[in-house]
C-alpha cells in the first residue's frame, strides 16, 4: 500500500482487515470528526441508544465475529460503557474501545473543559480503563500511530479481551505512514523449541495411553479461536464429550458421543460417574468461576486433566508448558495423533462390561405439548424443553442472567445452533443489546456463506426476564431500525426472581414497576405490524410457537410469557427458594 | 445512644441524621441483606431501573437536599453507575455510593466468583472509584466501622462530592459500637487564628472601599452550603448581582438589583460594561469550566475579584487565605459589615451621571403569545420565553445538555424558582433520572415547610431533547410509580442538534431512531389517563401550556414539542450552525 493516509483511515482499515463490518457507538463532540470516516471506510455505523448498550452490543458482535469495535466520547461516553468493557474482559470478548478525546492543546494546557473532572488531569479515564483492558494507547504522535494501533490490536487478538485507544480530535485527519497496512495483522507464529516439542509429546503420550478419556469444552474455547480444531478432535477421537453451559453449541450437540452440558454436582449420576471414572480430561478454554462450574463442582480433577488456555497447556497437577497456546498445541496434536492408539468407543465397550447403551449420549429429550395439560399455567419446569422445540439449525439462543440462564441449560440444541449464557460477569441488562450485536454479526456471516436451505436461517432468540429487560430496553429501537432477525421472549415474573431465590423471597425491593411490555416495539418506533403475543398457558405457548409470523419472521418479534414470581427452573435456584419456604 | 447495633443500622441511621429520606439503587446478590435494613430504618427505598439511572437520580436528589445515597452491587452495579458518580464529582453533588461486596472469606481466598474479573483481585473497582470520589472505605473490621463511616461521610459533607463505601455482605448484621450516633455528624469548626482574622479583615476592607462592586453567584454556591448567606449579603448590600446559568434561582431573580445570568462575551453590552467597570467582584462558588463561563469569557478579572471556595478565599491575584472556607468567611463578614461604608445604589447613581434607569436590572421580559404568529411552527428563538410564562414560584426547571441547556438560559425565573443546567460533565441522559431525584427531594422538603399558598407548588419541569431522552428513558417508570410531580417537555428535533451545530450538521450519525415518544407513559406502566400532548405551532403550545391538567397535575405529564432539526437557540449554538451554512 505504502504512502500515507489520515490516522482515522489507517485505524478503520485495520479493523476492516480484522473482519469487522460494523462499528457501534454514540456520537459526542470529541469523536464527531472520527465518525466522518466510518461509512466511507465501508463500515456500517450502528448508533446505539446509549454507550452501555453500545458496549454490550459490541461484545455480542465480537463473540460471533471474533472482534468488535466501539466508539465513544471522552469521560461521559467511555465511563457509561465501562461496565460492558469489564464484562468483555471477564468473559473474553475482543472489543476495541476507541475513545474520541480532547485536542492536544487542551490536554497540554490542562484546560478546564467539559467532560473532564475539572482538575486538569486528562488521564483519569485511561487509568480506569487499564483495569479492564489488556492494552491502552493514546494516539498523540503521528510518527508512532501505526505501530501503536497494530500493537494494541494484536493484544486484543491474542487475549480475546478489550483494548482501549484514545484518538485526540485534532489528529483524526493527520497523515500517518500507511506502509504496514499492506500486511494483514496476524498473531506471530510461536517459535517451536525444545520446550514446546516436549510439551506436545507429553500431551500426545497422555492421549495415547488414556483408557477412559473425556473431552470437556469450556466457555473460553470460542475466545481461544479453536472451535474448529476441537470439533476435529471430537470427530477423530469419537470420545465422550461434554460442554459447560457457556459452550453449548460449540460442538455438534446431535452427535451420539456428545453428552451435552456437564452440571457438576447437579449432573445426572451417570455423567458424574463418567467424570469420576475418567483417566484423562482434555479441558479446552477452562473458565473456572463458580457460576460457570456449578459452584466449582464441574471442575475436573487436576491430576488427570490437560488444560488448554491462551498461553499455555497444563498437564496434570505438575507441569505447565508455557508459550504453548491452545491453538498451536492442538494443531500439532491433530497432525500427530495415531488413530489406532486412541481409546475408542469400541475399546471402551469391551473394557466396560459390554453394555451397549452406555455409549449413547444421554440428552434431555425435547418435550412435547402432548406431555402437558394445555390449560395449565406455564411453569419453568416444562418451559425450557418446550421452547427447545422452536429451535432450528443456525439459531443463536441467548439467555440472560436470571432464571433464563439457568433454565436454558435444559434446552437441547439442534445442530449448528448455539447457546449464549453469561459466564461470570452476570451483568443484568447485558443480553438485550448483545442480541443486537449478535444478530448483526449473524447477518454479516450469512452473507459470506453459501446459501442455506432454510429461507430464513440465522435467528437470534433472546430469552430474558422482565427485570433484566428493563435495564437496557431501548436497544430494541436499534434492533428494529436495522431490521435484525431477533425474537425476544420476555419472562414476566414481576421482578428479580433469581434474587428472590437467593435471599428473602418476599422482599419488595425485588419487585419492579409493572410495564406494558408488548407496547415496546410500537413505542420504540417499529412498524405497526410487528408481531407480538403473550402466553399464560401451555395452550397459548403452543399457539404462539407454531405461528409462522413468529418462527419465520425476518425482523423483530416479541413474546411475553407469564410465570409465577416464585417459579424457578429445576436445579440450584429451585433448591434455594424451596429452602426458604 | 450507646450500646451496639448492626453495621447496617449504624450506616443508615447516620444517613438519616444527615437529612437523607430516600435511598436509590438496584438490588444485587451482594447487597440484598443490606437492603433488608433500608425501610425498617425509616428510609424510602427507590428501586431505579438501572444503576446509571439510580446514580443520576441520587445526584439530583443530593443537589436539592444536600446529600443523597445510592446502593449498588459489586462490579456490575457500581461500574454501571460510575459515570453518574464522576458527574457528581465534577459538579459537586454529595453522593454516598454504598456498594454491597462479596463476603470476606471470598476476598481473602481470592475466589473466582461472579461479578469479578476472574483474576482474584477484589480491589479493581475501589481503585477505579478512587478517581471520582473524595474518600473510600471498606467496612471489613467491625471495630473501626463507626469511625470509617463517620470519616467518609464527613469528607462527603465538606467537599460536597461523592464518597465510596464497600459493605461486605457478611458484615451487614455484625454489631458495632453505637456510641458515636448520639452526636450528629457535623463539620468541625475551623479554629480561628491570625491568618483567618487577617483574611476576613482584608476582605472587609476591600468591600468597604469598593465603589463599583458586583456580586457574582456561581455554580458551586449550592454545594458550598452558602446560598442563605449569599442571599443575606445581596439584601444587605443591594449591590448589582449576576448569576451564571448554573446558579440561576439561587438568588431571588425578581429583585431589582439582580440582573440574571451573566453570559460573558454573549452578554448585553451593558452587562459587559458593568463587569468591565466593576472595581470589585465577589465571586461565590466559582466553577471555571469553559461550558460554565461562556468559553472562559464570563470569568471576572482576577485582580479585582474575591473568590469564595470550599477551603479558601482568594483576594485579587496575590493572596490566597487558606483554611478559610466560604461559609466561615461569609458568616464573619456579615457580622462585621458596616452599612454606611458600603457602596450603594444611591452612591453609584451620584457618581454615574445620574441616569436613574441605569440601576434597574435589565432582564429578558416574559414573552407573550400575542407577540408571535400562532400558526407558525415553533422556533427556539421564541420557545424559551414562552415556556417561561408557564413557570410558578417553587418550580425547579431542569434543562438537559443540548439545545435545552442553552435555551433555558433565556428564561426569566419567578421568585423561588430554580434552574438546573449542566455545568461541566454534560453527560446526556443525566437529566431525566435526575428529575426523579429532584422531584422526590422537592416532595420531601415540601412536607417540612409551612403550607404554601399554591395548592400544588413544587413542580419539577424537565426540558430535554429527543436524543438525550432516549439514553435513560426508562426512569420515567420510577417517576410514574412514585407519583412524582414531573412535567417532561421533549424537544423533538430528530436527533442530536447540539452536535449538528458543532460539526457536519448533515451527518447521519447525529440522527436517532424515531420513537413514538408520547407512548412512553403507557409503555412504562403509568395510568391510562396520564396527560400527554404535542405541539407543532405556537397555537398548539399556548393551548397545551394553559391546560389545567398540565399546569396543576400532581403526577407525571408529558409534552412533545416539534422543532426543526437545525433550529438552535440564539447565541453560540446558532452562531456555530450558521457558520456551517
Amino acid at each position: 500500500m505504502g504512502g500515507t493516509l489520515p490516522l482515522a483511515e489507517y485505524l478503520l482499515a485495520r479493523l476492516k482487515q480484522l473482519n469487522i463490518g460494523a462499528i457501534h457507538g454514540v456520537p459526542g463532540d470529541y469523536n464527531l470528526t472520527l465518525l466522518d470516516y466510518v461509512e466511507p471506510a465501508g463500515l456500517l455505523w450502528v448508533g446505539s441508544v446509549n454507550e452501555l448498550n453500545a458496549g454490550y452490543a459490541t461484545d455480542g458482535y465480537a463473540r460471533i465475529k471474533g472482534m468488535g469495535a466501539l466508539i465513544t466520547t471522552f469521560g461521559v461516553g467511555e465511563l457509561s460503557a465501562i461496565n460492558a468493557i469489564a464484562g468483555a474482559f471477564a468473559e473474553r470478548a475482543a472489543v476495541v474501545h476507541i475513545v474520541g478525546v480532547p485536542p492536544r492543546h487542551m490536554t497540554a494546557t490542562r484546560a478546564n473543559i467539559h467532560h473532564t473532572l475539572g482538575d486538569g488531569d486528562y488521564d483519569h479515564f485511561r487509568s480506569m480503563a487499564a483495569h479492564v483492558t489488556v492494552a491502552q494507547a493514546n494516539l498523540s504522535d503521528p510518527r508512532t500511530v501505526p505501530q501503536q494501533i497494530d500493537a494494541t490490536l494484536l493484544q486484543c487478538l491474542i487475549h480475546s479481551r478489550p483494548v482501549y485507544i484514545q484518538v485526540p480530535v485534532d489528529v483524526v485527519s493527520v497523515h500517518v505512514d500507511a506502509t504496514a497496512l499492506s500486511n494483514p495483522l496476524v498473531v506471530p507464529d510461536m517459535i517451536f523449541g525444545t520446550g514446546q516439542r516436549r510439551g506436545v509429546q507429553e500431551i500426545a503420550d497422555r492421549i495415547h495411553s488414556a483408557k477412559r478419556p473425556v473431552i470437556l469444552i469450556d466457555g473460553e474455547t470460542a475466545g481461544l479461536g479453536i472451535t474448529d480444531l476441537v470439533a476435529q478432535l471430537v470427530n477423530v477421537t469419537q470420545w465422550p464429550t461434554f460442554t459447560l453451559g457457556t459452550s453449548n453449541g460449540l460442538v455438534d450437540a446431535t452427535l451420539p458421543h456428545v453428552y451435552g452440558i456437564y452440571h457438576g454436582a447437579y449432573a445426572s449420576q451417570r455423567h458424574q460417574d463418567m467424570m469420576a471414572e475418567a483417566d484423562l480430561v482434555l479441558h479446552f478454554g477452562p473458565h473456572l468461576s463458580s457460576t460457570n462450574t456449578s459452584g466449582f463442582t464441574a471442575i475436573p480433577e487436576r491430576s488427570k486433566t490437560i488444560s488448554f488456555t491462551h498461553g499455555e497447556v497444563q498437564v496434570g497437577d505438575k507441569e505447565i508448558h508455557r508459550d504453548l497456546p491452545a491453538r498451536v498445541a492442538l494443531s500439532e496434536l491433530l497432525h500427530g495423533l495415531e488413530d489406532k492408539k486412541l481409546a475408542g468407543i469400541a475399546t471402551k465397550e469391551e473394557t466396560n462390561d459390554g453394555v451397549e447403551e452406555a455409549v449413547a449420549a444421554e440428552r434431555p429429550d425435547l418435550s412435547s405439548f402432548r406431555d402437558v395439560s394445555l390449560n395449565d399455567a406455564i411453569r419453568q419446569k416444562e418451559l425450557w424443553r418446550l421452547l427447545a422445540t422452536f429451535l432450528r439449525p443456525g439459531d443463536i439462543v441467548m439467555a440472560e442472567t436470571g432464571t433464563a440462564a439457568y433454565g436454558a441449560r435444559h434446552m437441547s440444541l439442534p445442530k449448528n445452533a448455539r447457546l449464549l449464557v453469561p459466564m461470570t460477569w452476570l451483568s443484568i441488562g447485558y443480553m438485550l443489546p448483545a442480541s443486537q450485536g449478535v444478530a448483526l454479526a449473524q447477518r454479516e456471516l450469512s452473507k459470506t456463506k453459501p446459501t442455506s436451505t432454510e429461507s430464513d436461517s440465522g435467528r437470534t432468540i433472546l430469552v430474558i426476564g422482565d427485570g433484566s429487560f428493563q435495564l437496557t430496553v431501548q436497544e430494541l429501537a436499534t434492533i428494529s431500525h436495522h431490521r435484525l432477525n431477533v425474537v425476544i421472549i420476555v419472562l414476566n415474573n414481576q421482578g428479580y426472581t433469581i434474587e428472590r431465590c437467593i435471599h428473602n423471597k418476599e422482599a419488595s425491593y425485588n419487585d419492579i414497576t409493572a410495564w406494558r411490555n408488548l407496547l415496546a416495539p410500537r413505542f420504540f418506533g417499529a412498524e405497526e405490524d410487528v408481531y407480538t403475543a403473550s402466553a399464560r398457558t401451555y395452550q397459548d405457548l403452543e399457539r404462539v410457537l407454531r405461528d409462522e409470523q413468529l418462527s419465520h419472521g425476518q425482523t423483530l418479534r416479541m413474546v411475553e410469557v407469564f410465570l409465577d414470581r416464585f417459579d424457578a427452573p429445576s436445579g440450584p435456584l429451585q433448591d434455594m427458594i424451596n429452602k426458604q419456604a
